[in-house]
């Protein structure tokens, strides 16, 4: 049974192998400070065209989040997220253990944050009673499959910059969202635009890795301090750094981004045709369509997928993820499959 | 320039990295459900002879102390370790960070941890105006590669069961300290003599991964939800899942370690021989031999290496770590430095 | 101008001042251990007829709150609350910051909770993805002024036991709701029907002083240290012990509540005949009169309180608070103010 | 039985009390807000000839001190402390449990830090798998009840300031410090020479409270939310207010300590001239003398008193605690037990 149930099924590209394996045996210092770390940093700042930003390799999404938060809110500050935020549901309450809110704002279908909904928060933390918002945490794509616009995004970053808040963008799932039809966003514009964000390796192709971005001066000194301490700093830096190296010295990361969004995106074409609706525009590598439970039932015999949400009594919304590893086959199994359901 | 800073200069064992290929495309589910990861555990509890052992795989020794200590603690519970103890010193605080206060108990040159050290911390802590020591942190090897007896290890199991102490071994070489010529330990040992302890795969040959045992079962409960909170739970477990599968299916785990210490041992007889002692006796992959600063300064130009203290105006303690990786010629060539120094 | 703001605008009931000024120069044990702390404790024990509750006293409610909270729950335990509930709004994220997200139920006008809206946010909360709610608050009078029924409250202990929850009751105001024409608790029932509460004093004719009740043995261990590390142990704990042993020798405690629930029943009644509505039945000493803002101006000239809630263009819900220390000619003229606005 | 056990054995001075019931019915505003806080705060200021110090009232030691540090430090700085520092022992690792390791700087009898000591600290932390030591923690008197010169704060201004590194006085026996013979501080030193430092009420005269005093402008933002968040923030802030008020309105704060004072000088004068050495000089309120065991029983028959560290086979150090409340004739009687003992 072929498995959509995520991005994470697999272990990491051919080439990221490789790289492991030839660099095997070269000594290098611990800690993030071996050479490939380093490389692959200067590499990212390359990228983005910014000489300044901060580059630290972390393990995994909810690990960067809270490390992040840690390190640059203090005590009384609180994190603003979609009620639907990663950090607010699906993180074990990672961010209070460090002592801090997440206030929830509640957003639409699409899991976006607006400086309205922000703007409607802030109205209700007026003193010191409250919890002080500080820092808007938003995901791109977000954790509905939506993608942010440029424009969305620079009236969030002028907000912000108004309100005296820090922008923070969760890209756990950043390949796909920069390298899906709806974007306009490139990888450059992030720094000018959030005070810090987080380039996801674990689902685009990396065994394990995300590449923390510090943008913001004011939040960069002495990070590796809190790294260390929240137990997020690898005595093989080189593991995160090496992958790094490979998914940018090419276009490799946006490459397999890319290869997800295409094989969703012949699978939403596959169900439109076959005239079934979406939770949420179908533009990146998770898409929800709502379908038939009998149609679910049939479906769920052949492959491994999350139901979402129950629509009505006959429908729910499924998620379907592809990855880099999707096999075009698989898809076409799918599509199959629910056409011969559907024609039946 | 060869390295001996440490055990963690290379990546992995080649059996692991052929691990990581074959099962590469595998689907799996995440977040330690693979099948990887549950063989693993389950082998690790034939290993240990012990079916109710829980295991959970982390990513670093830091990660695992401070994710099982604010597991098992409360809020006014601490830690007790020796004053040279890893969570006291090197750390940076992520004990604390948890809540919890470390106590240190000043240690003998060795950093082992006795009864009477113990007791005597207990009874500076008689009230609620202190806070309440509740788990005794112990290393094997400790910080200054020393090896804990059977012997030493069952007085300290049982003082603790009497003064309702958790005892918690930090194993982060636990592979070379099994192995040492001063050990009587067997793996099988361990779940009768403490609460909980890890077996550290990064420093033994892993790319990344400590094995988290919990054997005290009021100690078991939610760990997994402790985990996810504090980062600790990797979206493709099946990561440190195959590794400790490849360190534990044959003996590799023991094989790696004891090179690692007759690589030690190679290098402590020769410079014995060339008359010099140690800070401490040396029994495992970490030694301290003191030697004069003029020859601290040749064996610098061509090896890498810490010095560790400073003994008098002549003479300081040095820190030589070798590895699975360890090449007799390093040592080899090492010793030849030395023994043409000291001729000359 | 009288105010109507709060009921903790005044200082302490005169049999209070009398009792600090007669003990005041006999010699007692500091933390909570002087004859009157411990002697007002058994005199609770006794009003409670249950001589197991633990008791110790502290200063505020968020302090209390907290305490309790932290003291009862792992690190990835949730507490439940009303989205109105104090915790979960008007604490600075106290309870955050002692590591546990607050997981908030929508609520009524009234700020009540149901094990319906408890039972639909533990069915979001299945893994360990997210946090697992374990206690839930509620408080008496809610922040809207209503007041459990027995009955209501038997509901959400049996729902509690069931689902393994604590139950925990903010008492901020509890001899409102216990002196109230809406209740039929008494303080003797709460042993039985929750795990722990707090009796408030400070908003009820003490200068300071709230008594926690822990009635669930499980709950009880080492209270004191948490006390004594959240800085809640005072070493003139004489000050609070005196305070509940006057609030409670008598009745005292009971006819100053009553005293404030006749003042806003006489203030309510009036409004009510002058052909206002309320945001909420006015049941105890804070009552939200929706009235017009022309009306609500003029009030404000002779009056201090404060707009609560907007409810259309032309009208706004007050909230009006009265206390211990109420004087009736305020209520009075506060009336005619009313009356002669509305007659003209 | 009279009691030389601590300065917090009774209530507080009378013309304390005599504010309370004189300003009780009128009506106030909460939360620090009220007239009499704000009053007080300046009355301070102007005692200290500094308009830009900012004061909040707090309620106990642990308290003043656990709420200044979370609000200064960042999660990895650490506060340095004499190892028998109150924060470091006697408070339930109230610090710790805002995430912040306290380390310990080994010290004399006197109890006192010097930049000496603080600088071995310093060398041991150099990088990032450390805390970083951030805040100085003294305290006047230390609790071995010894003294802070003028020129030896001014040293540990100066070094502090050269290392970035923040000093903050704890003084719950600011009082006693302030009037000892020892002494050649004035309060309007202070806010030159620290950043931060709590003037004690609570052992001085007060029923409860503690001013803190925050000089350095970098620590000041947002201070109102920390104290809200870590339930130090009362609803009757006027309880504080007024006392602080009545202590400073006239010079009653330091009549009452100077009255400690020469109680307990009375007391060492009389034990020195029996003939006994004492473990630090008796300079301060708390004196500690070297009593053999067989005075000891006599004397413990006849007052309460704390014996505080064994000296040898046949003597003991007591503690014995003088405050603002002490009578002359308890001390003569002390003295007439002791003579009476010794001359037999």
């Amino acid at each position: 049974m072929y498995s959509f149930k995520n991005d994470y099924s697999e272990g990491a590209h051919p080439q990221i192998l490789n790289a492991l394996i030839e660099t095997n045996l070269v000594q290098e210092d611990g800690y993030g400070e071996d050479q490939y770390s380093l490389q692959a940093a200067k590499l990212l700042r390359e990228k983005m065209n910014d000489d300044e930003v901060a580059i630290h390799f972390l393990t995994g999404g909810t690990q960067a989040n809270l490390t992040a938060i840690a390190a640059f809110l203090r005590p009384h500050e609180a994190a603003v997220a979609a009620a639907t935020g990663h950090i607010n549901v699906h993180e074990t309450g990672a961010i209070e253990a460090t002592g801090h809110k997440v206030l929830a704002v509640p957003s639409g279908k699409d899991g976006k944050l607006t400086p309205t909904g922000i703007q409607s928060l802030l109205d209700a933390h007026p003193d010191e009673h409250m919890v002080k918002p500080k820092l808007v945490y938003i995901s791109d794509t977000t954790e509905n499959g939506a993608v942010y616009t440029k424009k969305e995004l620079e009236a969030l970053n002028a907000f912000c910059k108004n309100r005296h808040l820090y922008l923070y963008l969760d890209g756990a799932r950043l390949g796909s969202a920069l390298t899906s039809p709806a974007n306009d966003l490139q990888l450059s514009d992030l720094p000018k635009l959030v005070d810090a964000f987080y380039v996801g390796g674990t689902k685009n192709g990396a065994l394990i890795g995300e590449a923390l971005v510090i943008c913001n001066d004011a939040l960069k000194d002495d990070f590796r301090f809190i790294m260390k301490q929240r137990g997020a700093m690898l005595a093989k830096g080189r593991l995160t750094g090496i992958q790094f190296l490979v998914l940018f010295r090419d276009n490799l990361f946006f490459d397999l981004a890319a290869h997800a969004n295409a094989m969703a995106l012949k699978l939403s074409n596959a169900i439109q045709e076959a005239g079934y609706a979406f939770l949420t525009p179908p533009v990146s590598n998770q898409i929800f369509p709502i379908l038939p439970h009998s149609l679910l039932d049939t479906l769920h015999q052949q492959f491994h997928f999350f139901d979402w949400e129950k629509i009505d009594h006959e429908h729910s919304a499924a998620r379907l993820v592809t990855s880099w590893a999707t096999k075009e086959e698989a898809i076409d199994a799918f599509i199959a499959s629910l056409k011969e359901k559907v024609t039946r």
